[in-house]
């Protein structure tokens, strides 16, 4: 069988690789994944695949930090502008840009992969040796950038739906591979979790590439695994006033902002483990002789468990508002994404990893440390709740700069290997039920 | 001789408003006065009035906190857009909107008037009650506006020529009627002194209005005066790193600027006299889960003599530094403008104050006191270093709103009064020479 | 007069200064001035002269900041064994130690004298150049000095005493010479106020040395004169932990203290005039792998005015209690003394500058401002508030230390010259009175 | 062989005990434990075994966090006072208070028994209802408390000696038990090591009880265990001057201070592992109205790994010097006592744990977690680099206040059972040796 799937990922091989870079070079950041999806769907429908979209699979109303209705429809004229599909764009139209295929083959477990597909706010290099410049296919969109491999995840998943629907008749149950938007930011799983489209999948993994881990190594994380993460604006308002003139009249949001920093940083380590805090953003002020009477921040924290996570919100939440009433200020906090903490489950892992072991397309990898925060837990752990089980698959694909990097890229030859291993993989854990 | 000069301005009022009310709704910031630079020029050039503009009167290599070569590209493109003199553009290309008309007539002491064009970063208010919306002249250059009464200057300053040069045969001497760009953030009086210009002013004297003062009252600022002032960005250079994978490997620019903002502040208080120091602005970050690996800073310090004003310089220096190493931090900073302090010579502002008494033109305010600072201090301090003498006049323009809010406006009827006023006093100075 | 003045004065000049020297030695702390204020009195009666002590002159209730019983009993044990007047103990015990002499001849003006009798709680050198030392008159009380010259005002105030019981038949109207406790800390004026024990005078002053400047240089501090000041003790309470193995179960003093600290001299400068902030003392903390559950400060805050204080302790207030919440830590504020600002009145200061001008024993000194705080102002607010004036008489001494340092001193012929100077304008104005 | 234990256990738990009480009642801080060291050697004495003492076993040059000599001499005099042994004290005078017992017969194993006998600066709980108290032996010595059991792991090392010297003849090898001072700071163990004492040592264990664990439990911690750690005095050095009158001129060590705090529990987390960051404590100031110029305070950090410490290091100094720069202060960093981190050899542990599990006279323990910071480690890495082996042994002895506070305790019958179950431990590890 792993010889058949071979042939096929070889002939394929090409076409992911355009993919990959037609996407890489109109990348589209959360809740904007316009163009994206719509490719998507259309090639998904090209393929006779049976799709969900939009709307039927994402809930509208949990979809934290979406971006403005003038972004998004900013957004959308420019989807369609650079290509995306005239038809199914409506699908995706107000910040849906979420897309499912359904490769269904009689009775057998329901098998979920869920793969990302959107882009990073960091401006591409414009290095000649940086490859998507020398190859033509950097970014196009000024200010964003697929830093992390999602163009890559998104052409697999492609490759995936391609290669089993030319297998079809070999399939004993049902694979949905969810192309799901605004991972970055932890804010586009939960809502495809809350539309119930994953309530019947009894097993789900996700795919990762890392560009720093040699070429083709994989491994499912285990615990203590990813880290779960909140994150939120704070906006900190006082009240101008001339700095030379009258200062005494301010209230001033940059003392406000100044002490929340140093004091967020400053929250105690927790002996139960691993916490995270970072302050990555900060907007204050309109002009220089003008106390200032608007901060705007963006704060995130994690920790190695969802208490750790909760100790880390309590403290933030507290100094947050300290830090306003020591300056007189109002504040205003905007709950942004969040994601559970995690790692793959045992058994399953095993699972993958035998696989791995057995067909010699992938190579295990000893390390399974991870780091940063992945919302895919979210699904899992839906799929959990109905007694369900995953992991969370990485794959080296070595060379490739430092992911969220402007010079951050990967080897294209991973893209094959891992459309081949994941379409085995699924053919024989239908095939031969372990669970 | 005053009621002759009443009817000139009486005939000329209208116009006077008009121009008013054309540099409203185009308001340009430092160094782009394109615009109003060009079309003063022409304005002067009609009246058959001598002028020097552009490199004539502004010193190449002293312009601080000049915009870039882009910016001042595509503002000069703007400002022919929006109606500037064609020939005259030219003459003040490249960052040197500066224009002074020269009106002589026999021998006589040389007196120097300084109006300043520039308009504030600021977007003007939408309100409907806001007079310039109500009128039609509210800007329509987005972000920046005329929130301190300069465009009523610049008007002001022309109404003056123009009745001296209507009455050009009862001069005795020379008046010269100096429009300075850039006043807000205090560069642009310096680089006109350093073209020499002011070399044989024996006495000068700037204006400005202050519309919460009740119409017509006039003052001029006297000891402890204007602060002593100096600005400079600080930008803070660190390292990013993933804040949830390895925070270790950041240097956290955002903390040394957090440090910085609290310490600036509280730099001691001195005995000797009143000091200020703000932190205007602060952009700091590109990502909210990167450590912040820049952060930049305006930052502006004052003092009631130079000596404080020195005392704060160094200070603030010292916090800078320090903040950076907080955080193994590299940091540039930015000279940008600077003003000495002061106040008038209490000899001639008592001969402008007993003018305003004989003539009941305008109506002495008790009041004195002044805040914020002022670049026509250098203008003031070379004339004083040959042996002259000066004052900073204001007169008070309600109703009106807070100076340097988007709210900001000035009753037009003071306009006449003071090209009444300022004409009257020139004419009596030169005819009555009492220093 | 003055010559008569002058013989008296020189006769006693020897037991003026050893008066002096003996309450150097023994140096006692606010409200514990119980051997200094019962041997003042001692010598009071012993010159036949009227007095008032302990609660005859000060108000239980008013007294802020007093010691504990604890450190009240032991301390009065101290001063009985230090040589306190034993019948006169008794009626300053428990924290009373204020006295005042009463010298009434017929009709006439009121007047009062204020001397304070207090000590710092500083080491005093022991530098054998010190002429404490040299002489042996250095404190014997470990941690207490008089580093302010206090001593000095004491055996002045006596010496005045002594010379106008021997002239009192020359006196038209009635002398209160009072000798204040707790000056220092701005503690013991109010209490005596509060005793309605100044209502019916007409004109006080108060009398200063400093040692550094020109020995018998004489000023009336005059406006802005002294700063308004409130004193407060402020306690943040946390809760411990192990800082190696719990340290999330902390609730740190320590960094509630840090944050009160940068944000207390963070305070924005006030365009209505100066202020001032210090933090000077600060203990926190047990032990150093222990969070620190309990940080105390000592705070002080002044300004130009008494609005300027009040701005001050608003801020001061706002920034404890946000810097508490920050840490979740309690905090107890225990206010400490105050003064109102203020100077001397003009007119009756032009009196006493007049008559040093006049006798020549002082010399007018032209600088008249001053620093600093003193309780004086609340007996002249009291005295103008019954329609009278009053000064605050400043007198060079040196050579000497800096004030406050462990090696303060004063040149002693100061006081032979002080009481003459005294002396004489108590007797001149009964004589010729002018208001 | 146990039976005969328990048998000579039961007969001296009295004697055990009582000498316990006796070590609460006079607690002796690091360096100073002149009574309790001679105490110990002259109950070692008693029992005609072989000792060593003071410089016999401690180097005299690695002593880090020495008291001064006057400390040391007032020490030694209140030690002989409350009882010290004339003769022996002699042997400890100088900072030496160390004391081995040598128990040795024939050939066989060298095994070492670390306990430790210095109490903490705490002051003991004067609650009628806290044992000592009830028990009238409660702390005499006033700040100084056994507030972690070292008075129990004395008296139960005195207890294994009164054993082992009556089971003399069934000893096959040495054992040699070390009571080392200065275990709390982390400074004694380092000069023990340093003597060379342990250089013929082939397995060496440290006791401790808990008594916040059930009584009898025990457990070798095992890795990740406990954290290096490294402990340091800052000394900020700046200059006062009177806060009102010129606080321009100070240079603020409170501010430093201030800086130094937050930005120390600002260090960044790092991925590697746990850190720990303390700012004990803070004494600065010498009065309310001086600008502070001296601040000292107590640090302390720790990490999982070395590197973790050093990493924790590195930024401890940088912070601390930029803090000092940013108020222009002076810095003085004095090293304290360190410990590297650590756990129990596995193979070591399991024999240990075995023996508890064969013989049940201590029940084990599954948690194996510890926290805090040990110096005991320097020890067994240095038994580990002659190729030995050692384990860190925790025994339960609830019910007990919590460590490190007033109301500390523990359960006085654990002691019979840890001298029972060491004895026997050593006794059948040389009978029986498995290395």
């Amino acid at each position: 069988m792993i010889d058949i799937i071979k042939n096929i990922a070889t002939e394929i091989e090409q076409d992911i690789i355009n993919v990959r870079r037609d996407f890489h070079k109109y990348p589209e950041l959360a809740y904007r994944e316009f163009r994206t999806a719509s490719l998507i769907a259309r090639k998904l429908k090209d393929l006779d695949c049976e799709i969900k979209i939009g709307r039927e699979i994402m809930d509208a109303d949990t979809r934290y930090a979406l971006p403005s209705e003038d972004v998004l429809q900013k957004e959308f004229k420019r989807a369609a502008a650079q290509g995306g599909d005239k038809e199914l764009l409506e699908q995706v139209k107000g910040g849906f840009p979420a897309v499912a295929a359904i490769i269904s083959n009689g009775a057998g477990p329901v098998i979920g992969v869920r793969v990302d597909i959107d882009a990073l706010p960091i401006q591409e290099s414009a290095n000649e040796k940086h490859p998507p410049c020398k190859n033509g296919f950097a970014s196009v969109n000024e200010g964003a950038m697929h830093a992390c491999g999602h163009d890559a995840h998104a052409a697999t998943g492609i490759g995936i739906v391609q290669v089993l629907m030319q297998l079809k008749d070999k399939i004993h149950g049902t694979v949905k591979v969810i192309f799901q938007p605004a991972e970055e930011g932890a804010c586009g799983a939960f809502p495809i979790v809350q539309s119930g489209f994953l309530d019947d999948i009894g097993q789900i993994f996700a795919i990762h590439y890392f560009s720093q881990w040699k070429l083709g190594e994989i491994t499912c994380v285990r615990y203590p695994g990813h880290l779960a993460t909140a994150k939120l604006n704070a906006v900190f308002r006082g009240e101008s006033a001339h700095a030379g003139g009258q200062p005494e009249l301010g209230r001033n949001a940059m003392v406000a902002a100044a002490n929340a920093i140093l004091n967020l940083y400053a929250i105690p380590r927790n002996s139960n483990g691993g916490t995270r805090i970072n302050v990555g953003t900060l907007k204050a002020g309109s002009g220089r002789n003008v106390i200032c009477d608007e901060a705007v921040m963006e704060v995130e924290f994690r920790g190695q468990s969802d208490e750790l996570k909760d100790y880390m919100h309590q403290n933030v939440i507290r100094v947050l508002k300290a830090s306003a009433e020591m300056s007189d200020c109002k504040l205003e906090i905007i709950q942004m994404g969040s994601a559970p903490g995690g790692g793959s489950d045992d058994a399953y892992a095993d699972i993958i990893m035998d696989y791995a072991q057995k067909t010699g397309v992938l190579k295990p990898r000893t390390e399974q440390r991870s780091y940063g925060s992945e919302d895919f837990y979210f699904m899992l752990e839906r799929v959990r709740q109905s007694g369900g089980t995953g992991a969370n698959i990485n794959i080296g694909s070595a060379p490739g700069g430092k992911a969220h990097s402007p010079e951050f890229d990967l080897n294209e030859s991973v893209l094959k290997d891992t459309v081949i291993f994941v379409s085995g993989l699924l053919l024989d854990i239908m095939e031969n039920p372990r669970t």
